[in-house]
């Protein structure tokens, strides 16, 4: 038999992250690898009245087909929940998702035709530039510094790419880095993409996990022209397992996104749907994500100043002020994937950096995810990672072969 | 702002189910138009003691994020499901989806260059042809019987078309012709795969519904050069609300639709596809089905005696052995599309036929869903069909006018 693959196959890279998320399996291994929310904190008897509630009073709705759009009570809940960082909206410009990654895929349908460039963060949200692959884009990054996207190089970018259908970011304690795009620059944004007439993709799964610092309203909400394409998720702040997000655009846009989900998956779970609303309803989604946020600091701090503690002197790192991951160069000459190696020798998985870059990968970086371990995996985590680095050290130093490469 | 929309915009009716699926929320309304399965069959109470097992003694894992290609009991599940059927797999073979929709829609990224041909039955299901039409595929049909796809129109259209990526086929109670492609054309097709090169794609979410005569092993059943891609669902057997469907196919074209599956939604819920396998371990599917199969088998045949004793003498039916749909034709000069109309204004929705053509409609056609109206509302529905369709007929008889267009 022919091969008989569409071309686009040949785009969509095996995933490292696959890999170390196979891995990671092993119940021996501290793993920082994922990008996994706290599995005990997640409402397992409040979700359980949730259940039971949804099924007694609306059973057959809620194992029916429903509306591809969403769940009115849900998407009403959304609106809410925006509306408080700064976004007004209503229901015809929310579309639940199956989470924010089918947002993601199905921007990359509505937007894209072969060829088409869009211009995302570097390093940025793999999965994301994946989906994007999907639609052959022509990718196009740009350099950050500790406040996130810069400016000056993002319009230049533009000026280079006429054809640039969309911006991508990820303002908030961003995936990987950490970092938070700061709020001359979220305003500065929107002004770009109105006068090079081009959409912005904010992608927010972490905004609402801030733990230090001032709240800085979303991008969406500097936007003057209905150019900003707003999505968040509910598998941070609630569930990841229900596969619940959703997008918030204008009305034009959302009733495109709902034809192509349409014949993406018909609609998001019905039942899910329900219940995560029967939730909201029963209980106080701000409270729990409190308690999220309070173990999510203890656990980042604990990783920081673990890193202070057991890693050499020569790296650098971004301390968030939220979100789940911690951002880590090593010096110029380390690579992350041989460290990412000898670390899983040591049952201790990490992603190397590269894996997040679209292009011209920083081989020296790598990301670590601090929400899903307790502070005692952290520290003992984080002490076998350092003793690598410090192994690593010791054999640069002294091997000058090595160093030449 | 300029349109930045992807040329597969244009592509993507807008669905004119979609719009008689919108009235049909009329309550008053008797609505024979969606595919929906009859909700007061959902085991409510089954799934009550499922979802409290499942939050009871893997709460934190069926909230969790959760592997690509779907929970391995649910897959174990599924394999004993087809294996009963008569196609053996491994768990290598199979990957859970979003309902069987994702399963087409995966199907198209997976092996639709533009341009590409895919050859079909004609009339086939509408949201098949609007996931392929997002690849931009070339929609070639095939004419059928009542025994299903015709096998010289099939070669035929395979010699036409060397560039024919797969043949697209639903060979049990099709949707939306209620056909079944008989054993011997099965058979053939596998023949015709193998020599011209192509692969079938099987879509069977109505086989386990069958409810007179024997069954047919499916055409996955004769494979023998890994060509065919069987897809099902447990939206018809169990409940489409919780969006699970599954493709079983070759380990290598199942490794591509994981990398593809996870950058279009991660996973498929985790919690539903646990308490699915959950209400598998304590209750009888098997059971629920017969109970489904015997409440369709009455609703069908009161519907066929409806049409008997309340539509006008000149048109045809066919007679379903199982599934969710009769299809019936019309006189040649009524247009169904019309008649859908009028039958709106009394209170009844049907689909026009014509939205199942990928080319060339018969307008003279419509389908009729049984599983979701008790026999009441069937014989008050039918009736008020024959209504209408009484009257056109005594329109078209006494204008001359109308009767040449």
């Amino acid at each position: 038999m022919h091969s008989k693959y569409a071309k686009r196959t040949n785009l969509i890279k095996p995933s490292e992250l696959r890999l170390i998320l196979t891995s990671s399996e092993r119940p021996e291994l501290i793993s920082f690898a994922g990008g996994l929310p706290a599995p005990e904190l997640f409402p397992i008897e409040e979700m359980k009245e949730a259940s039971e509630a949804v099924l007694t009073h609306n059973g057959p709705a809620s194992l029916q087909y429903s509306a591809t759009e969403g769940f009115i009570p849900l998407r009403n809940a959304v609106i809410k929940r925006m509306e408080a960082i700064g976004i007004r909206s209503n229901l015809q410009q929310v579309m639940i998702t199956s989470g924010s990654q089918q947002a993601i895929d199905l921007t990359g349908r509505l937007f894209l035709d072969e060829g088409d460039t869009i211009i995302c963060e570097s390093p940025t949200y793999l999965a994301a530039i994946n989906a994007f692959n999907v639609y052959n884009a022509h990718i196009v990054d740009v350099e950050m510094d500790e406040d996130g996207m810069l400016m000056e190089a993002l319009e230049k970018r533009l000026q280079e790419n006429p054809q640039t259908k969309f911006i991508y970011t990820i303002p908030d304690f961003q995936n990987p880095t950490g970092r938070t795009l700061k709020l001359e620059r979220r305003q500065r944004m929107v002004e770009l993409a109105n006068q090079y007439d081009v959409l912005i993709l904010e992608d927010n799964p972490y905004g609402a996990i801030r733990f230090t610092g001032t709240p800085i309203p979303p991008v969406k909400h500097f936007d003057t022209e209905g150019r900003v394409i707003y999505l968040s998720t509910f598998s941070k702040i609630f569930a990841p397992g229900l596969r619940l997000g959703w997008i918030c655009a204008g009305e034009k846009f959302i009733e495109k996104y709902i034809a192509f989900k349409e014949s993406a998956d018909m609609h998001s779970d019905s039942f899910s749907q329900r219940i995560t609303a029967k939730y909201m309803e029963m209980y106080d989604l701000e409270e729990h994500i409190e308690k999220i946020k309070a173990i999510y600091n203890e656990r980042c701090t604990t990783m920081l100043n673990s890193i202070d503690q057991y890693f050499p002197r020569n790296i650098t790192y971004v301390k968030p002020n939220g979100g789940l991951f911690i951002w880590v160069e090593l010096s110029d000459s380390v690579d992350a994937s041989k460290i990412a190696l000898k670390c899983l020798e040591n049952n201790v998985a990490i992603v190397p950096g590269a894996a997040f870059y679209a292009k011209g990968a920083h081989k020296n970086t790598m990301r670590l995810n601090f929400s899903n371990s307790t502070p005692e995996q952290i520290i003992e985590g984080i002490k076998r990672i350092g003793e690598v680095l410090h192994r690593d050290l010791n054999r640069v130093d002294k091997s000058v072969e090595i160093a030449v490469y």
